[in-house]
């Protein structure tokens, strides 16, 4: 299958490699040029479960895709939520009208960016509990299992989505469908849009924040907020349920001491945030809905403030 | 006429002090042992508008106030806001029937603490423009001008009121009778509940939060909530007004790269913070009247949350 890595950043590089490994004609285009450079010279450096091996894919800037002769039958989507319209726009003269689109991003609402460029029976939205690290540019950290959830977006999609299934399987990355894909991908969203804004703007870990006589109020308060806009998306979720994961991310003995990937962003790199595509996105949809959201929003505002103070870019 | 100084910190000091000099028998009841000591060895010491002034005062703690023969003609409140309910009941031996009371405390709904003491017709509710500040234990540093609007809070007060006004008067402290005291309480609280709460999370100077691109969006989220508590209280504010004031705060030229109180006390001095007596108080009150107030719960939340995570005491 000719399969197009959109963004391959370090869950881009486990997908392309693995997908690569598995024969399929695979391109990465991505937007960092040190990356992008070391690639071309040396092959995707890997270290996958502890094994040091090297990929031969090749790899284009985003900017630079115009006259690549390339037509995709899949596109998977690991763009940083906000660079996602941009690279729509990069690759659309290599997604046809029988493009599958894939889309694995974090956060929520990517679909009202990817209808822009492609029909609805054409989009899959997906869910993985991949994971995947970069040890610096042209090199990807691999290590352990996950699995992916998806689903087609538009009612008649179901058969390419299960095409896609085939493809994935084959190169060992446990696909399946999932009858309700929108309710995982508000699960995760939940876990995001709590452990994110909230132990960036207090300068927590996620123990630190999880241990305060506060943090359930708050944690409900938000997680209300998505439920209810969820529930007008026909996505329901299991507030129990996500509350309870939630809180498994306060253990110290595990994930507890972390920060979250969105102070990690901030905090230690001053880079801008996906909050727009988190919390932000609950409360464009709830303006859409008529349903207030003021947590989501307040927390939004502070994350951007604190992108200003700190001068994020 | 007689006066307790109940809290005699920067600000009772000050009062202690230009009431002592006015011929008034004025004693201070603090509970910082260290000053408290200073102060009966030395007297109470000033840098009096560049003044080096030394005043005998009387003073005791808190604690040790049980055997001290004092009926008070007036009592001025100076405490922080969660040492209020304490104060008044080490000091009721001292309250008599007609004794007036004088709330000069930061934030709202400090009558509802003081009314569990005193008579309704014997409470005063203040605003002070004086500023005061602390060398140390034991030394006050007063400079500048400053002036206080009163009310009485029962209705059949306003005797009692005026009759404060003239001491304070007399004292060269600047009092002058007030029809709406608390416009003036709530318009001053909706600048210490949007400045200290935001400043202290967002770990910036005013001017750094204001010059955000949100900063208006969070600061009339948080006044509407204060206006419409304080419309049910019959004090109304003027919110173009309020919001005019707060900008002022921005000014890099003036106060704009100060932090507020709250950052002093929480993020440098590591103490619990008055938050629950400024929008907590909101909190309270808009679920006693039915108004939804979530951008102060949410920030009252977050500043307990902050408190917890610093271990501060």
């Amino acid at each position: 299958m000719k399969i197009i890595i959109a963004g391959a950043g370090a869950m881009g590089s486990r997908f392309g490699l693995m997908l690569h490994q598995a024969k399929n004609d695979v391109i990465l285009i991505d937007g960092w040029q040190e990356h992008i450079d070391l690639i071309k010279q040396n092959g995707l450096k890997a270290n996958f479960n502890g094994e040091e091996i090297v990929e031969n894919i090749s790899i284009y800037h985003q900017n630079d895709v115009s006259s690549v002769d390339f037509s995709a039958d899949l596109v998977i989507l690991f763009t940083k939520a906000m660079q996602l319209d941009g690279m729509m726009q990069s690759i659309n003269n290599m997604v046809g009208e029988n493009t599958k689109v894939l889309c694995l991003l974090n956060g929520i609402g990517h679909e009202d960016v990817i209808k822009k460029y492609v029909p609805l029976s054409n989009i899959i939205l997906g869910n993985t509990m991949w994971t995947a690290g970069l040890e610096g540019p042209g090199k990807a950290k691999l290590f352990g299992n996950g699995s992916i959830d998806l689903q087609n977006l538009g009612t008649d999609g179901k058969e390419a989505a299960e095409e896609v299934i085939e493809v994935l399987n084959v190169a060992n990355l446990n696909a399946k469908y999932s009858d309700n894909i929108l309710s995982s991908i508000y699960k995760k969203a939940c876990v995001n849009g709590t452990m994110n804004g909230l132990c960036t703007i207090l300068d927590s870990n996620m123990a630190g924040f999880g241990e305060t006589d506060v943090a359930d109020d708050i944690v409900e308060a938000i997680v209300s907020e998505f439920a209810a806009v969820a529930e007008r998306e026909n996505a329901t979720l299991n507030v129990p349920e996500v509350l309870a994961q939630i809180k498994t991310c306060y253990n110290r003995e595990t994930i507890g001491l972390h920060h979250p990937s969105m102070y990690q962003d901030l905090i230690i790199n001053n880079r801008l945030t996906e909050i727009d595509y988190i919390n932000g996105a609950i409360v464009r949809k709830g303006k859409e809905y008529g349903i207030e959201t003021p947590y989501c929003s307040f927390l939004t505002q502070l994350v951007h403030a604190k992108e200003q103070i700190l001068g994020a870019k």
